[in-house]
């Protein structure tokens, strides 16, 4: 198990975490099975999608802004309700397939690290998983 | 594997469901690895979130409500709708890291079965897996 | 690891792929442990939700539709920028656990591929991860 600080730098962004993973799987030495990220934040998560046009990041935040508005009629007296209800949606982990060393990514997906309450100091745990040499 | 019962009280709500899931490691003795939590049902789900301010469950519920109200144009004729989508907007299941044989929770979080349905008599599946002991 | 080749038929379905997470589960011999479904891709999700009533994914698929409408204000010039929000809200895979051998999936669960950008040649990852034999 490792953990990984990510400082995010504005309120709500996605921040690319893929190249702490492929390190941590190269560190664990595991040629098959899964690899797990996961944060232990409750404004923040983590999610995959595309790595390549940056349009998408910011799509996705658009439309989670959209889903889930800074004013509806929260009583959490923090004035983050809307960061918890967006680290529920998606989700506080991933768990990726490894083969032959390698993280089964897709050619355009990347991990992401889901900022909905910053800017913070957050940590990023990452286990990795043999499934027994099959 | 070990499958606790949830007795859910209301139609909508966010039952703490933690210390099975502490308890379920403990007994396992795994030191090392991830836990796996579930719910082999289709109008509910599990989360991540807040363990502090309740304020956070009510507001996640007052979103989820927003976000998908139960008098949207559905055709299924029970009536529940709602609960399905919700269940598949929070997902199945959360995988958390272990290490020390301790859940690997944010000081903050808690694990939550997400009730869209009740009330009910629900399954809670723990399975916990060993990362070979690194 | 197994890949299983899905083929969509329109822009936006729910694919019942349980039977191929059956078969590699049968083919792996792991008696007790988790089953992880993965799809390597950015405008597709995987979701468990209900077996029966084709209703549920029609509405499943109305309440997505309705949350992320294709006309929001997105920058993603590919024009399927609403796919990759709904790829993210559903989540990239599901874990499942095992136990005897079998996929503890409810009565009335069922694992679907979502395509949200359909039609499409699409891949789905198929890992089973023993618990050690307990």
């Amino acid at each position: 198990m490792r953990t990984v600080t990510v400082e995010t730098r504005v309120r709500v962004e996605l921040v690319d975490v893929t190249r702490h993973l492929q390190e941590e799987l190269a560190a664990s030495g595991v040629r098959s099975g899964v690899l797990v990220a996961y944060v232990p934040h409750t404004t923040a998560g983590v999610t995959i999608n595309e790595n390549a046009d940056p349009s998408v990041r910011r799509d996705l935040i658009t439309a989670l802004g959209r889903l889930v508005p800074e004013d509806l009629p929260f009583t959490h007296a923090e004035g983050n309700a809307d960061a918890h209800v967006k680290a529920s949606l998606l989700g506080s982990g991933v768990t990726v397939p490894v083969e032959h060393g390698r993280l089964l990514l897709g050619t355009w997906q990347g991990v992401y690290l889901g900022e909905f309450d910053g800017p913070r100091r957050r940590q990023l745990l990452i286990s990795v998983l043999a499934d027994g040499g099959r």
